[in-house]
């Protein structure tokens, strides 16, 4: 199944479904059965009702656009197939009060004659019924009666806003045909649209001006990026001369995604359109979005139209149709200063006066670079062979920050928070920003004049936080969570050292559940002591030796 | 080309870019150059600041949910990568008040230590910072760090708008996390990820229980449709029990586009989710949308939340964030009653006491009917040989009514209506909408008080209105514009008959420009008259006969 579609007779009766128990719609009970959709809450007598529809498979259009400030009537006909006279007729008759009707018609023949026909119906039936017919697709210049493209969307904004404002028919159809008239359209396309039922057309590549019935583009196109495909389409728009004719009030431009872009094409798609037609001549943009799509069409449309007074305070007024996508002004991007750091890291802190503690923890870190291929070893089995590596880079660092004097133990909290930060830097990886947590946290208790013990206690429960990792999960914790029991229990660093140790060994029994060892089958790491818990072990041991 | 991608480096930076173009959004200017995007409007002072992110390629998470009532700051890392901490505690720098800060986190290892250590870094700045731990998805139950997918986004809302109506940050914090431990979301998809440089990965099928960084699904799944996709979902999620254990309050579903669905297969997935699931247990819809993608991944995720009092709250509430999809109700599909039609076109109309007019008609049809013929076959060349055929059955209907005594000229208007319905039903395609157009029109002009000649005119002018096409075109216009200008003039119908005739006559000298033969090439119709122009020739010479 390449597609979640159902059959091709299915596809609308369930799209249609889907809007109807979903959205603040009605279907009308007709006698014929055929599909009308109207606005729940639209109230005949409140003012003019605009009405579109058309063939299917463009949603959101038309359905998706009923709503205030919109529809007021949608007339869906079969997938890329006009609907039927008596749906446009029952339309009209359901949502038409005093103030009368206005008809939009996207410019096809089927469209034209059925809307048409309807439409003098309907006033024979004494209804005020007016009719505009958009025409915007420019793909095909010689062509007496262009197609009706995305476009359209923006006549039905204009016209359902000034309906709502209270606006008469001649004001609402004199707007729609004025708007009408000003909009430009033109399509590119990677890949056709793929039909119910059908294999996509392999033989069709990327094109242009292509309207959205699936029918061949205007030409085949080149394109190796975005960038030639925004290039071309604003070149067949002749996107700069208008923008050069409407410099004082700028543009509309609507980015209409054909259906089979992704959130990212389209934002790149707008990234290019902005950066090839400059923000300033762009008054709104409207899109990136699905407004007028082709099924799953892999490509895009750009609308143009001069930004009036009219259209700027119809596409920025809200709407309560969910296909309408908000209008936003495009501009530079801005920037803001960061803010400032209170705790500088890289303040020096000062040296005890006899220089115990400073060169007990060279002596932890000798121990680990000692360690370094011992512990890469161990890590074979169940990494990629560097932690030996990894926490020799991290007491390689500590070590050259106390031997030139930048790091020493009087203020303890800014000691270990110095030592954080250096871990995080040099060490990289899991391993490294795991010990930053952990003494970012020692760091942060000691300065609330917390002791050792209780400090190690929440450097861990930080990591574990986190990390995600318990006991026995065969990480550092297994050789850390015992040492600091037997601290917290009134035991000294030398107990606490053995009871890492012993946790190290224990590990060798473990299967991994956290961290990337995790991922490896099980056989892999028996029999191995885990290289973190070791590493701790080492570190304990030689800091507990030097402070004997 | 397959896609509207620049490089693999390029397309997070051009995404980004094209957000800080079009959305009020601005970027911090770090002095490492890390991303970080914060709201506009953001106002440290104001209460608790909700901040997110982890690797792009979802969007629009995470930026796309800066707005009122969502995020104050977004940090967006590399494709798939999680940011680094700098950045994260930058952002949480640049947005954190006296309120203090909520990190939403996605459980992948990266997110979770960056995160957590520029958390924990912030606190030591003094900034009051909690972290909640997204871990909604069930494609693995056995896996103690489930990830973070598409449900991340209710955490989002929630804290976000418990955050901008003044909560504090415990009450946001408690609410973020009874929110997480609620929801479970479970993906399908059909293809995977295509990433930007690459093939799409052509060995993967369907596969059910997917995260969002292409890695592969759970399992490969069967599907053979929309229905079968759904129900593997739900089943998965185990909805139903789900839905009877909170059948009082109900649920609140999201339907996730993973960035590859059309509009269509959105609603056809919504609209299988509503009617396997049921509407009752469905409190609110959000979606479809794409709300969590992994680029253009042809699938969807259904995420499942219990529709607690807080979390209806925050769904319902509005936000300017822009890549918030709004909640919707979801109900049966709601009908109402078509309108009455006021002019039944179906009453009979009384005959003339004289029948003259009513034996004129008939001999008009009899002539179309006798040509039957000759019109399909001028019609080959243009068009699909039925112009005869479908004159025809005009033709005959028409003399059904009146043979049957149910068409009568006594009420001119009403006759001309008449007609225009039957043409409607009985001929079908364009020419039979026309002449329909046309008739009511007529009637619609007679039933004002104007005379024939006005009311041809009017009819004449619908029929352009709405048709589109001009005189030479090579449409039945260059037979009845002809007769029309000939009765405007004085002429009576043998003038305006032989008007017509020598009109159809010019017609072999135009190319086709409107209708479906104006894309047959020149040479196929040249030399031969138009169809329709000479059925209404023959038609007016019939009728002026009859009534001479």
């Amino acid at each position: 199944m390449a597609h979640f579609h159902p059959s091709r007779d299915q596809l609308v009766p369930e799209v249609l479904e889907a809007l109807l128990r979903t959205a603040a719609v009605e279907r009308l009970e007709t006698s014929e059965g055929v599909d009308v959709l109207v606005r729940a809450d639209h109230d005949p007598a409140a003012g003019v009702a605009v009405v579109s529809g058309g063939g299917s498979g463009h949603e959101p259009a038309h359905a998706g656009y009923l709503g205030e400030g919109m529809l007021a009537a949608a007339v869906p006909g079969s997938l890329f197939a006009s609907p039927p006279v008596s749906a446009v007729l029952e339309a009209i008759r359901a949502v038409t009060g005093p103030a009368g009707c206005l008809l939009v018609i996207k410019n096809y023949t089927g469209d034209r004659l059925n809307f048409g026909l309807a439409a003098e119906r309907a006033r024979e039936e004494g209804l005020d019924v007016r009719t505009v017919l958009i025409r915007d697709d420019v793909a095909l210049p010689d062509i007496e009666q262009p197609r009706g493209l995305a476009g359209t969307v923006l006549v039905h904004k204009v016209a359902g806003h000034l309906a709502a404002q209270g606006g008469s028919l001649d004001d609402v159809a004199a707007a729609a045909e004025r708007t009408g008239a000003g909009i430009r359209t033109m399509a590119l396309a990677l890949t056709p649209a793929t039909l119910p039922g059908a294999e996509r057309d392999a033989s069709r590549g990327a094109e242009l001006g292509l309207g959205i019935h699936n029918e061949p583009g205007a030409r085949s196109a080149e394109v190796s990026g975005a960038d030639d495909a925004m290039a071309l389409v604003l070149e067949a728009l002749d996107a700069r001369s208008l923008a050069d004719e409407h410099g004082g009030r700028g543009l509309v431009a609507v980015l209409n995604d054909l259906g089979g872009c992704s959130p990212q094409e389209g934002l790149v798609l707008a990234r290019e359109l902005l950066g090839q037609l400059g923000v300033r001549p762009l008054a709104r943009l409207i899109g990136p979005a699905p407004l007028m799509t082709s099924l799953d069409m892999h490509g895009f449309s750009v609308t143009l139209a001069p930004a009036t007074e009219e259209l700027l305070a119809a596409v920025d007024a809200p709407t309560t149709a969910p296909g309408w996508a908000p209008a936003t002004t495009p501009g530079e991007p801005r920037t803001r200063p960061a803010g400032e750091s209170t705790a500088e890291a890289g303040d020096p802190a000062p040296t005890t006066e006899d220089g115990r503690v400073e060169q007990a923890v060279r002596s932890g870190a000798a121990a680990l670079t000692a360690a370094t291929e011992e512990l890469d070893a161990l890590d074979r089995a169940a990494g990629d062979a560097d932690a030996g590596t990894t926490f020799a880079a991290g007491a390689r660092a500590v070590d050259e920050l106390i031997g030139s004097g930048e790091l020493g133990f009087a203020d303890p909290a800014a000691a270990v928070r110095r030592i954080a930060r250096s871990l995080e830097t040099a060490m990289g990886g899991s391993s490294g920003v795991l010990l930053a947590i952990c003494s970012t946290a020692v760091a942060r208790a000691l300065e609330d004049g917390r002791s050792w013990p209780e400090a190690f206690q929440a450097g861990i429960a930080a990591m574990q936080h986190h990390g995600g990792a318990v006991e026995g999960d065969r990480t550092m914790l297994d050789a850390l969570l015992p040492a600091q029991r037997a601290l917290a229990g009134g035991g000294g660093l030398p107990e606490a050292a053995r009871a890492a140790g012993q946790g190290a060994e224990a590990t060798a029994a473990l299967t991994a559940k956290a961290g990337r060892a995790a991922y490896v089958p099980e056989a892999a790491t028996a029999g191995a002591q885990d290289a973190g818990a070791v590493a701790v072990a080492r570190f304990l041991d030689a800091l507990a030796s030097a402070l004997r």
